[in-house]
């Protein structure tokens, strides 16, 4: 429709989720209209983001050395470990300021409907931290929708065998909506009040 | 929030239109997964948007070249000028394939709450286009909201003495609405039932 690179510009934007082609169209004019120096900036970190970030050798979070900030933070308890779906649900988690042990990111969740299984996740590398990391509980904070509450069920079954106790984020989060809308309070309460499931 | 980079990447996504702190999240996580190639082909085109693209001498369509493919194309029409706001509302346009004539693009709407006025827009370009250019009717397809009837408004009485037909978009568009998001033949029709306003 347009030309050239304004057409190429156009349809990279489109690509992106949640940006359909009017937001796209948008977008790109904005650029068209703005500082030269913003669109730089933006090309740029886009150049190096692929090379400068990787995913932390234990939990798995986005990070830029081969520990992210929070495993290489030694005043975070070592005994707790809450698992999620995504890196940025470690985000809002550390956003209610309740949560002070490590994470562990599975790389999304159970789904039978995407041919998502269990060998998809990281609960290999779950299990092995379980016998090397001086762990007492395990809290599951995965999404609280089907997909999540399926990942709950099955690492609690699977943790049920070392004794040890294992947790659920509270019910207090919306049923069907997604860890990351949640606002803090509702977070931070729902991470209070959870509840044994195993161990 | 995040690490270095990453934190980057959604702050600069933020800044775009239309992409709440959210959104620019999602988009990061999405970029971070998504392949290598992608990422790159979207760092470049908007490293050299800002350097290919400029704004066609005569009608001040985006183009590579100094004219547009419009105003470049022999078989268009050169007794129709159709004035819109924006670039993207001439893509709006050529979509009801209506139209066979040129364009001329004011760069915005008189808006007095956002202090842009007559001075601020390529009027004085439209003016001596209608004084060198064999024009016979001026089009006024600005938006069908309150700017863009001003700006209408403004434009006939400003062409009044040139004794030159000058029209306006019939209604049939929904009014408050923009014109970029009027469906083909909506657009098609007003662009038919077109109604004099001055000369």
């Amino acid at each position: 429709m347009y030309e050239g690179v304004v057409q190429d510009l156009i349809d990279e934007l489109g690509r992106l989720p949640g940006v359909g082609p009017k937001s796209a169209q948008r977008i790109a004019f904005h650029l068209l209209q703005a500082d030269r120096a913003d669109v730089q900036r933006l090309s740029e970190v886009l150049a190096v983001v692929k090379d400068k970030v990787r995913f932390c050798d234990l939990c798995f979070n986005v990070s830029e050395d081969a520990l992210c900030r929070i495993c290489g933070d030694s005043r975070r308890s070592m005994s707790l470990i809450c698992v999620v779906e995504e890196p940025k649900d470690i985000m809002a988690m550390e956003r209610t300021r309740e949560f002070r042990g490590r994470y562990h990111v599975l790389g999304g969740a159970i789904s039978p409907i995407d041919g998502i299984g269990p060998d998809d996740l990281r609960i290999t590398e779950l299990m092995r931290r379980l016998g090397t990391e001086p762990i007492e509980e395990v809290i599951i904070a995965t999404n609280p929708n089907l997909n999540g509450e399926a990942t709950a069920t099955y690492l609690s079954r699977l943790l049920a065998p070392l004794g040890m106790p294992v947790s659920r984020l509270a019910s207090g989060l919306p049923v069907g909506g997604d860890l990351e809308y949640a606002d803090e309070v509702t977070l931070g309460r729902a991470f209070e009040g959870r509840r044994l499931i195993g161990g």
